[in-house]
C-alpha cells in the first residue's frame, strides 16, 4: 500500500472585472458629454488541471502558472479584445492556457454575468436588473482545432451556458397528490397550492461552436431564458418534477444548439395559514413563505442522440 | 448608585408573507383558467414599546403580547384587510397594537416588499424583479385620531418610506480631486471614473396621511424612486457626496408630501487595471470591481420648515 | 421653504487588516524556526463627521480627506504603533483624525476583531476560535486632553466595547407563561422550553480611561464575556427579558468601568415536534430549529448615576 | 431524435434539528435542577433515486414519497432511535428509504453537525463553538446486509466524513517562488509570506463498517481534525499544494479506516503593505486581508489500494 496524489486542479476563483465600451470618446474639457457607454459585469474563475505531481510532493513549482498570473491574464485579454459574450471570452481564455502552457492540459473558465439595464439619457448610466445571473462554463484540452474565428472543430472544446437564481411562482395551476402514503406521510394533498421556485439551470451545447452556428451566444441564452419562463408560466403542474421536465423539454424542443439541460429546482414552500381561529375567512389567500426545509429538485432532460458530454460538466 | 432597566423594545422580526389576491374565482373542475391574481410578497417585523418592567425584574409576563401572537396579527390582518400599500398596512397594524393594548405605549412596523413581475399569459404567474426592495417603516404611539379611512390626524404617527439595495452606475460623468492631501494621502486625482453605488435611501412623510394626500403611497414611492435614479444619471459628479445631495435634493423639490431624505451610499470602488506591462492599451476600459474595503457616504437632505421628526425615525 | 443639508458623515468601512507580531526574528536561510508570533485580525471601519457642506452643495472637495488615506493611515498606525487592545487603537486613531484635520469635527472608529486560537508548536500557526466576535466603537470630538499615555482627560472621547454572534442555548430552566392573551394568541404556556440566543451586546465604559484603570481593556473584556455567559447559564427565566436584564445586570454589579449595557437577543426559537403520530414517545427531545420569523428582545441596563453618555453611541 | 429524461434525484434540504438527551429527569415542581443534558445540533439533507420517470412525464406521483414524509421521518428517527454519530444516524435513514421503498433505488444523506460547548455549571447550557462544522454523507443502494447492529457488509452503503470552515493560518513557515513565468506573470518570489485558507475536507471511509470497527465515528473525526491541523501547522510550505498533500498523507498514514481524501483550500491571501511611504518602517507585519479574487486548490490523496468509491461520492 502506498498513498498518492489523485486528482488535483487549481485555479484563480471570482475574478470580478467590469469592461467598460466606449462609443464616441467624450470631448474635453470636462464636464463632457459622453458617448454612449457598454457595460459586462463578470465574475471570472479558472480551473487549470495538468501535471503538478510535484507541487504537490515537494513543492517544486516549476509547472505552476501562479493564479496570479491566471487573474492578470483575465484583464489583458478583457482589454486586448473585449469580452463581448461570456462563452466565446470563456473560450479564449481556456484554449490560451492549454495551448501555451504545457503542462495545463485542462483548462475550465466558469464565468457569471450580472445584467445592467440603462437609465436616464446619458447613455453612460446603468442601474443592475433581475435576480439572476447568466452564466458560463467552458472547458478545453488543447485538442482539436482552433481558428481564432470562433470556430472549434473536433473534440477539445465544451461549452455549458446557464442561468441562476431567476426566481418565480405560479399562484394557480399547481396541485400535488397521488403521492406515497407512509407512516411518515402526514402532508395533505391539494389540488391548489403555490408553486414557487429559484430556477438554476445549466444547457450543453452540441457542439462549443453551437452558439456561433445559432448566430450568437446571446440569441440562444435569451431564448433559452424565455424558453423557461414560459414553460414555467404554461405547465399547469402535478409535481415540480413534472415542471422541471416540461422547463428542459421546452428548451431542447426549439433549440437545436442544446444538447442537454440539467435543472435544479428547490421548492419555495409557501404554506397557507389558517385563519379560521380569528374569526377570518380567507380561502388559500395567505401565506408563510418558509426558508427550510425545502424540497430540491434535480433532473436531466436530453435528447437520446446527444453527442457524449465529454469535458463538459 | 442602583442598577436599572433602561430603554427596551420587543417583537417579532421577518415574518415572511405572501398575500394572493384572486380576481374571478377559478373553475372547477381542474385543470382551469384561474383568474387574474396579484400578489403582494412581504417581511414584516413588529416592534413594540411599553412598560415592559415587571417582564425584565421579576420574569411577570402580565403586560407581554407574545411574539407569536404578533405574528398571527400580521397573518389575520392580511386575510381580514388585505395589503394594499404596505404604508397602509402598517399603520393598521402598529394602530392595532396601541389601541388594543393598554401597555404598549408605541408600535413600529417595519416592512420590506418584493418587487414581482408578470410572466406568461396565465394572469396568476411570476418572476422576481430588480434586486432592490421597497421598505416602509410606520410608527404609532396611541394618540392622535384615526378614522378608519386612511386618515391620520394629530402627531400620532408618523411613516418612512425607502428602498434598499438599488444597484447603479455611471461609467462616465464622474471626477475626483482637489482633495485634502495629509502624509496618508496616495490617491491620484482623477477626472474620469467610474461611481457606481448601491442605493439605500429612506425618506419621511410630512404626515401620515402625506402619501394619501399625494393620491397613494404606491405613486409617491414610484415617483421618488424614479427621481433618484434620474437624478443619478444626470447628475455631473465631482463626489458621490454631492451625487447624494442632488439625489435628495430632486426628489423634496417634487414631492411635498417627503418632508426628508435620508441616504447611505456605499462607493463601490472599481479601480481601473493598468494593462500597460501586458502590450494591452487599454484606456480606463478595465476596472477590477473591489469588494472592501468601500466608502461609505451617509447624509440628509431636508426642508428647513420639515415638521418635528418626532419618532419617525 | 428651502431644501438643506442635514447631518451627514463619511468613512472607509470594512479595512481587513493583520497584524503580525513577530518574537525572536527568524534565523537564515530558511526553512528557519520563526519566533512566536501573535497576530491580530481586524475590520476596522472610521466615520468622520465636519463641515462638508461644500462638497454636497458643488463639489468641492476641499475638505474632504479621501477614505483612501483614511485607510492609508489605519495600515500605517497598526504598522508604527501596532494594535494592542482595538479600544486603545480605535482612541489612537480618532484622536489623530480630529486632531490633524481641522474640518473634522468628530471621528468614530468601529473595529471587530477576529478571535484566533494557537495550534501545533510552531509558535506561528493558528485556528480561528469561536462564532463570536469583539467588537469597539470608539468617538473622539478634539475636545479634551490627551497625554498619548493612554489618558483621556475631560469629554472629549467615549468607548464603547461589545461583542456578536456569541450563540447560546438552554436546554432546560426556561418557561413562559402568564402571558397576555388576546384574540391572536394561540401560543400554549410552557414550563419547560429551549432557550437560544444569540448574544449582541454593547457596553458604554464610564470613561474612555475606564479601561485603563480596570487595568487594561483584554481583561474588562474577558471578565464581561465571563459574566454574559455565566448570567445566561444561571438564570432559571420566566422570559428571555429577564434574562437579558440579569445578562446586564451581572456584567454592571462587577465591572465598575462599565456604566452602560444594550443587549439584542433575538429568540433562536426551538419547537417541539410531536411525535406521537409516528407512534415514538419523545418528551421534548426533538426539536425544529426556525430561522424565521423570530422575536427580537432589545433592552438597555445602566447605572442610575451613569455620566451622560454623550458622543458614545 | 427524441428528447428523454436523464439522471433525477430530489430529496428535502436543510433539515434543522435539535435533539436533547435528558439525564437524570428534573424534579418538580420548578424551579427545579435538571439532570445533565447533551444536544445534537443538526442540519440534515436528503437525496433519493428511483424510477421517478412518470413523476416527470405525466405528473403521476404514485412514486414518489413527499419531501415533507422525508422531513418527518427524519425527526421521528431522531425521537426514537436517538442521533449518536451522524454517520450512524444517517446510515440509519438511508437505509430505511431504500429497504421501504422499492421505487426508491439510492439514498443519500448528508448533515452537518454544529459544533457546542458546555457552559456554567448547570449541565444544560451551551455556547457555539468553533466556526467549523463536521459533516456526513452516506449513501445506500438498498443491497448488502445490515444486522441492525452498526454492521454494513458487502457494497451496499458508503460512508464519507469531514468538516468545513476550519479556518487556520501559519504566519510564517511559508514561501513561493520558483513558478512559471509568462508575459502576464508579475507576482515576485517569496519566502516568506502568510498562508491561510478555510480547510473544507471529505474523506471516505475504507467500508460503511470502518468507523465502527476504529471503535466509534467520533474517534475517527476526532483524529481526522487533529491530524489535519498538525499538517497544516507543522508543513513549512513551498506551496498550498504541497501542505494539502501532506494534509492528506498525513490522515491516512495514521488512520487505516479512512480510504481517501478530498481537500479544497481557497487561498485566503494576505498582502503586506508597504508603509515606507509613509516613513514606516515595518517588515511584513502588517497585511491586508483581501476578499476575492482567490486561489482555490482543490486535490485528492489516496491508497493504491483503495476500495472502487462505488456510489460514496
Amino acid at each position: 500500500m502506498a498513498i498518492v496524489l489523485g486528482a488535483n486542479q487549481y485555479g484563480k476563483a471570482e475574478i470580478r472585472l467590469l469592461r467598460v465600451s466606449r462609443g464616441t470618446p467624450p470631448t474635453s474639457p470636462a464636464p463632457y458629454t459622453a458617448g454612449q457607454h457598454d457595460i459586462t459585469d463578470l465574475n471570472v474563475s479558472i480551473t487549470l488541471t495538468g501535471d503538478m505531481a510535484a507541487a504537490h510532493l515537494t513543492g517544486d513549482n516549476a509547472a505552476v502558472l501562479t493564479t496570479d498570473a491566471q487573474k492578470n491574464t483575465v484583464f489583458a485579454f478583457a482589454g486586448e479584445h473585449g469580452v463581448g459574450q461570456i462563452e466565446d471570452f470563456g473560450l479564449l481564455l481556456a484554449r490560451h492556457f492549454v495551448d501555451t502552457h504545457p503542462t495545463v492540459s485542462r483548462a475550465r473558465v466558469s464565468i457569471t454575468q450580472y445584467p445592467w439595464d440603462r437609465i436616464g439619457a446619458t447613455g453612460h448610466s446603468f442601474a443592475r436588473s433581475g435576480g439572476e445571473v447568466r452564466t458560463a462554463t467552458v472547458t478545453c484540452d488543447g485538442t482539436g482545432t482552433y481558428e481564432g474565428t470562433g470556430t472549434y472543430e473536433g473534440t477539445g472544446a465544451w461549452a455549458v451556458s446557464g442561468l441562476e437564481d431567476l426566481t418565480v411562482l405560479n399562484s394557480a395551476g399547481s396541485e400535488f397528490w397521488g403521492f406515497v402514503k407512509d407512516r411518515y406521510t402526514t402532508l395533505p394533498e391539494t389540488t391548489d397550492r403555490i408553486l414557487a421556485t429559484a430556477v438554476s439551470a445549466r444547457w450543453r451545447h452540441a457542439s462549443a461552436d453551437a452558439g456561433a452556428s445559432a448566430k450568437h451566444w446571446g440569441e440562444s441564452y435569451a431564448e433559452a431564458r424565455r424558453l423557461l419562463l414560459e414553460a414555467f408560466a404554461d405547465t399547469y403542474s402535478y409535481s415540480l418534477q413534472q415542471t422541471l421536465y416540461e422547463m428542459g423539454r421546452r428548451v431542447l424542443a426549439a433549440r437545436p444548439e442544446i444538447a442537454e439541460m440539467r435543472l435544479a429546482l428547490p421548492n419555495k414552500h409557501h404554506y397557507a395559514v389558517d385563519l379560521s381561529g380569528f374569526g377570518v375567512d380567507s380561502d388559500n389567500e395567505v401565506f408563510y413563505a418558509s426558508d427550510r426545509p425545502y424540497g430540491l429538485i434535480e433532473g436531466t432532460v436530453t435528447r437520446d442522440d446527444a453527442p457524449p458530454p465529454g469535458l463538459a460538466w
